[in-house]
């Protein structure tokens, strides 16, 4: 590859992507544990069956009825009426961003993370040709809003990144906090300010979706991944100002989103109740695992998400390795000190965390 | 949307997409006017049935198999040998070439396309900030390899891309041009060569594939679009050298290719003969439109595609709203004096051609 004429601030770099390997217990990339069930899985066979007899024709560009369905479920959900018009669908989360970087940011413009944070954001931004700022957060992974609104200040960026419940930490960011943050961004220069809501259905607190009324330069970013059992599906969507929907349409590519994915989309929404349920069980698990690891006596990192951060470890690395030998996955995610776990099936997370509570016992030995 | 932080260049600017108008016979966006066969339509949701059970869980971020089958198709068809290595997917040929263009193109670089050629170059390369040149044509849409080498010369690009067939025009384009234009590419300083052959499966003449041997430089872009009649799939791939692949794995959005859509490419890869079947019918169909149209006095560029470029017109949108009074659409690509039609059933290239009929009667009336 290296005599490629590839861009120069590719070479040298390795893709993103966490390491797959065949274990027995992976609680690695926060998918959920739970497959769909087989009534929706049949409904998706249905609905793709349908769809596939059109197949020769290109898809809806502009995914009426998933936006349509979308928006009725955050109405439902977020605590704030919105429309299709405020919703917009991409091929996973991590589409939707790119595709707001290359409207809102570009060459020649910078977008703020507040780190550690979802890596996705400053590598998309990298593939965008964004500039990257990396924002503090404070030694307990909350965000230093003191900071963060001086490196806004300083900085004036174009795009402002915040994950809340934040990955790989878990904790959620409070909606003062954000708010600060976008009056700062407001102030330095008109910027775009993203809510990544991935995990926000696992939260113990709200969704932010309501903020976006009159703020027409927030956006809350959010995906089928995780609640809705559907990381396979590849679905991401925002919310936001009808305007912004607008915007994206100008860097979208034309039919991005397949027939099947749509017709699998919609399947899943018609089964919300279902799939929401398992939320409340991985919540409950999630919660089990913060109590029982700090009982253990690690440190733990609050968590709203389907994950959890505990620590602290000399080597984080060698103890990944050690939790891998004992058949379980997890992830470091290269906080130096911590690791993250995901929350799986309720024996799933006893594996887990049986592997850890060996190592704390042979450490005290 | 004025008063949002866009990007300078996106503002004023409309989305890309034909018109979608709702008229009994649609020959304006380069379909497969066969949906698929019943059979193929139960193997698709018999496979999504399957890949639904695992939605849980992330796609194979590599689409192994997808690939290893695509490369046999490509083996088969191509006249050349590849393998999974030398093949990369994604949704739609649009992304591939927004994943090229992200890696060897971007802020600092250029692309050289041949115009009028496939307009969603222009834009890919305007949406990932690299710089845009248009090379010429001569008058009968031929490349001018001489004048399109000293561009080359001149510019330097980084990226070149070459349609053929081409697309609004239909014309395939000699491999003997594509060599000299590959020669000047990596004469002036070494840059990306894409073929790009969405077409190529109706064309009079083989696929250039064979010339990527030994030429790491050269990409043979294509999709299941059109010959596959799988629009709604929204799949792409290219072949390459091994390189160019790992190469793009540096900017593609990781699991960018849902498991329903790589289990939907796999079912349609299964029925490739059939499929191949229908575009024999298209090709005879093409050439029958081909052979009317000149009959009755029309120009026509000659077509190694789904479609026909037909002219010349004074006013060709006037002719082109003229057509669609008669319940046909055709496309106004914007090529001053000409218009495209796409292959269709049968049926609905007897309506096209009922329709100019009468037009070119009332002309000469």
């Amino acid at each position: 590859m290296d005599d490629l004429p590839v861009r120069d601030e590719l070479r040298g770099k390795s893709p993103y992507g966490a390491p797959q390997l065949d274990v027995p217990v992976r609680l690695n990339t926060n998918e959920n544990p739970y497959p769909l069930p087989e009534p929706l899985v049949e409904r998706i066979a249905e609905r793709v069956r349908e769809a596939a007899r059109d197949l020769n024709r290109y898809p809806d560009r502009d995914a009426v009825e998933l936006r349509t369905e979308l928006a009725r479920y955050l109405t439902r959900t977020g605590g704030h009426e919105v429309t299709r018009a405020h919703v917009w669908a991409a091929n996973g989360s991590n589409e939707v961003i790119q595709q707001l970087l290359q409207t809102f940011g570009g060459p020649g413009r910078t977008a703020i993370g507040f780190e550690p944070s979802y890596s996705m954001h400053g590598l998309i931004a990298r593939g965008t040709g964004t500039g990257w700022i990396s924002g503090p957060r404070h030694d307990d992974f909350t965000i230093d809003v003191d900071a963060a609104t001086k490196a806004i200040a300083e900085h004036r960026p174009d795009v402002v990144f915040i994950t809340t419940p934040n990955n790989p930490t878990g904790n959620a960011v409070p909606a003062e906090a954000v708010l600060a943050l976008y009056e700062a961004a407001q102030a330095a220069k008109p910027s775009l300010v993203v809510i990544d809501e991935a995990y926000v259905e696992f939260s113990h607190g709200d969704s932010l979706l309501p903020l976006i009324e009159g703020r027409p330069n927030l956006v809350v970013s959010r995906t089928m991944s995780k609640a809705f059992g559907a990381a396979g599906l590849r679905l991401g969507y925002l919310a936001a100002d009808p305007a912004v929907v607008d915007a994206v349409q100008l860097v979208r590519l034309p039919y991005h989103l397949s027939a099947v994915t749509q017709a699998t989309a919609l399947a899943a929404l018609e089964h919300t109740d279902t799939l929401l349920k398992y939320v409340e069980q991985l919540k409950a698990e999630r919660d089990r695992i913060v109590t029982e690891l700090r009982a253990m006596g690690y440190e733990v990192t609050d968590s709203d998400a389907n994950f959890v951060q505990f620590g602290r470890f000399a080597d984080a690395h060698e103890v990944w390795r050690q939790i891998l030998d004992r058949g379980v996955l997890v992830r470091d995610n290269g906080v130096p000190g911590w690791l993250r776990v995901s929350t799986g099936t309720p024996d799933e997370n006893d594996a887990f965390l049986d592997a850890v509570r060996t190592l704390k016992k042979e450490q005290s030995a």
